[in-house]
C-alpha cells in the first residue's frame, strides 16, 4: 500500500511517499473489532503465516492459522513489514527520490515509534478504528509496547512475547560490534554498495553469527553441538571447519547474507538500540505507562533467554502493576533462549491460544 | 632463549629451532626448589611485573612483585612467551626456514600441551627440576592444568584461576565468529598480509570487540555503561557513536588493531578450542587428573564470569576430590567478569597470598 503524506520521524526527517507491504489472514468482522497486528522483529516480514508465492512459509505460522493460538477463524490478522526493512516496503534499496540514486545509508533513521505510526496509517486505511491486538516478539514486542504508549486508544490488548523496556549496555554492545562488521566491510562503500554491484557479505556473515550466539541459550547450544567434531579426527587447522558448532554457524552466516541487506541491518539494530520509552520520563518506566491505563497486556519471557531475559519482562510488569493496568505475565521454562519466541513449545502456545480465546470470547 | 632441537607438536607437525622470551624476578633459591612459573592467556606475553624498557608495566604487576601476593622476595618467578605468540617467541612473524618467507598462517598450529613442552624446556634450561608452582588464568590456567597432566612431577603446586576444563559450544562460537572477522578481511591476505605491508585491522577490531564483550560481566558492562549517551542529543545515525559502550568498544578495538597478530589471535583461539584433557579418556575428567596424585591444586573463579564460570572450575575440582588430590577452591564473588583474574580484587589476592605463603613455607 502506497502512502503519499510524509511520515514524521522521530529524527525530525520526514519519510515521504512511501509503501508498506502487508499481508492479512482471515476476515474483517462486520464491527471491525477483530483485527489482530502482527510485528516483526529483526529479519521478518509482513509474511506471517502461510505460504507465500515462493512457497515459503510464514516466519510464525507455527501460531497463526486457522484453529492455531491466534485463531485466523476468529481473528483478523495483519502482518506488516516495517519501513527501512528489505521485504517489500520501502527501504535502502529504493531510490532517493531527491537524489535519484538508491537510498542506500542515507535511508532515514527508523526508530521503534516511526513504525507504530507507520502501522498506525496502516489501519486506518484499511478501516479499523481499534486493534483487538497488537502483538510481537522481541523488537515486535517492542512495537506492541509502543502502541499502547502513543496510540492506546487505537488497541485493545498488548501482548508483547520476549522483550524488554531497552537494551542493555551488553545487547547494545552485540549491536555495535555487528554493525562495525558490516560498515568495515570493503564492499559496504559507504551503505552505497548496490551501485557497485557487490554487498558486503563478509560483514553480514559476521553480523549473523553474532546475532545467532546470541539468540541461542548455552545449555541449548551445548547439548545440540557441544564439542562435537566435524570430522573423525582433527585437522589442526585455524581456518578449517573442526566443530560442529562451526559448520552450524557457518551457515547461517551465509544464508543470511543471501537475502538480507546490510542498510537494514544497520537501521533495525538501531532502532532496538534508541527504544527506550523511559527516557522521556526521567528513567521512569511506570511513568511512562500510565496513558495505557485502558489497554490490557500479556507478557511471556522464557526462563534461558539472556538476550532479553525475564528480568528485563518482570521490569514491564512492575511498571504495569504500579499504574493498576490488568496485565497477565507468563514465565515459560523453556531451554531455547531467545529463539523460543518463534518456536511451538507447548506450555508458551497454550498461554498465547488461552489470551486470545479469551479477548475472542470477552469483546468481539 | 633460543633450542636447537625440534618441539614435536600435538598436530604430527614439529617446530625446529624456535626462540622463546622469557623474564624472571626475584631469585632463585640454592634448592632451587622457588620457582614459580607464570603462563598468559590470549593477548599477554612473558612481561608479568614491572616496568620493561618501554616504560610498560607487566600485565600481572599487582599479583607478582616484592612484598605482593606472588612474592617475588620469596619465589623466583619466570614469565614465558609461548611460541606462536607475537611478543618475542618464535611466531608467524619470523621467517619459515623451508620458505624463506614469514611463516604466516602456515606457523605450525599450537596446543596448550605444545606450550606445556616448550615451558619445561625453558626450566630445563634453567636447571629447574622441579616448580613449586605453575600459575595462570583463563588460557593460563588451562597450561598449569596441563602441567600436571603431562608432566606431574616436574611441578608441586598448580594454580588456575578463572579457567575451564574445556570450552563450551557457545566459547568455540565465540572464537570462531571472531577469527572469520580475520580471516574474510581482505587485508588478511590468507594469512600473508606481512608481505603486503597490510594489516587485517578492521577483522582484528571486530574480534576485540567481541572478545571484550565476554570478559566483561554483563551487569559491570551495565553499571558503567549502561545507556549512557556519549553527546546530549541523540544524531539518529547508523554509523557514528551514539553510546558510551560503543566509545569504549571501538576503542579497545583500535588499540589492540595496533599492536596484535592476526595469525597468533586464529593460533591462540585454536589452543583455546582444542584443550580438552577428557576427551583421551572417554570424557571423563576425573580419568585424566588420575597421573596429578602428588600435585596439589588452587582453584579460583569468579561468580559473575560467564565466559569460564565457576560451575566449570567446579567440574576441575570435582576430577581432583574424585582422585584424593589436594585440592582448595575459592569462589569470588567478584562483579568484573572473565577479567576479574586480571584485577586486584581483595578477596582474590587474599586467596592467592595465602596459598603462595603457604608454599613458600612448606617446602621451600
Amino acid at each position: 500500500m502506497q502512502f503519499s503524506a510524509p511520515l514524521a520521524l522521530k529524527s525530525g526527517a520526514r519519510l515521504a511517499d512511501y509503501r508498506l507491504a502487508y499481508e492479512t489472514y482471515g476476515k474483517l468482522n462486520e464491527r471491525r473489532d477483530n483485527a489482530v497486528l502482527v510485528c516483526h522483529a529483526l529479519n521478518a516480514s509482513h509474511h506471517v503465516a502461510g505460504l507465500d508465492e515462493q512457497g515459503r512459509l510464514g516466519w510464525w505460522d507455527n501460531l497463526v492459522g486457522p484453529g492455531k493460538p491466534l485463531d485466523t477463524d476468529r481473528f483478523f490478522v495483519i502482518g506488516v513489514n516495517n519501513p527501512g526493512s528489505c521485504f517489500g516496503s520501502t527501504g535502502p534499496m529504493d531510490l532517493n527520490p531527491a537524489t535519484g540514486r538508491a537510498w542506500g545509508a542515507d535511508f532515514p533513521v527508523q526508530t521503534v515509534e516511526d513504525w507504530v505510526d507507520a502501522q498506525v496509517r496502516l489501519i486506518d486505511a484499511l478501516g479499523i478504528e481499534r486493534l483487538a491486538a497488537v502483538v510481537g516478539g522481541s523488537l515486535g514486542g517492542m512495537q506492541a509496547l509502543a502502541w499502547t504508549l502513543r496510540h492506546p486508544q487505537r488497541l485493545r490488548h498488548c501482548i508483547a512475547v520476549a522483550t524488554a523496556p531497552n537494551l542493555s549496555a551488553q545487547n547494545i554492545a552485540f549491536n555495535e560490534v555487528a554493525r562495525r562488521a558490516i560498515v568495515t566491510d570493503p564492499d559496504f562503500h559507504g551503505g552505497h554498495f548496490y551501485e557497485h554491484g557487490v554487498v558486503p557479505k563478509r560483514g553480514l556473515r559476521v553480523a549473523r553469527m553474532i546475532g545467532h550466539i546470541t539468540y541461542l541459550a548455552g545449555d541449548a547450544m551445548e547439548s545440540k553441538f557441544g564439542r562435537e567434531l566435524r570430522a573423525a579426527e582433527l585437522a589442526y587447522s585455524t581456518q578449517d571447519i573442526e566443530f560442529q558448532i562451526e559448520s552450524y554457524l557457518r551457515h547461517q552466516g551465509d544464508k543470511f547474507s543471501e537475502y538480507f541487506d546490510a542498510n537494514t541491518y544497520l537501521l533495525i539494530t538501531r532502532a532496538l538500540d534508541y527504544f527506550d520509552p523511559a527516557r522521556e520520563h526521567g528513567g521512569d518506566l511506570s511513568r511512562a505507562f500510565a496513558v495505557a491505563r485502558d489497554n490490557r497486556f500479556l507478557l511471556v519471557s522464557f526462563s534461558t533467554d539472556w538476550r532479553f531475559s525475564p528480568a528485563r519482562s518482570r521490569e514491564i510488569v512492575k511498571a504495569l502493576v504500579d499504574n493498576r493496568i490488568g496485565v497477565s505475565y507468563a514465565e515459560i521454562d523453556a531451554p531455547h533462549g531467545h529463539d523460543a519466541f518463534l518456536l511451538d513449545d507447548p506450555r508458551y502456545h497454550g498461554v498465547m491460544r488461552a489470551y486470545f480465546s479469551r479477548i475472542a470470547n470477552e469483546g468481539l
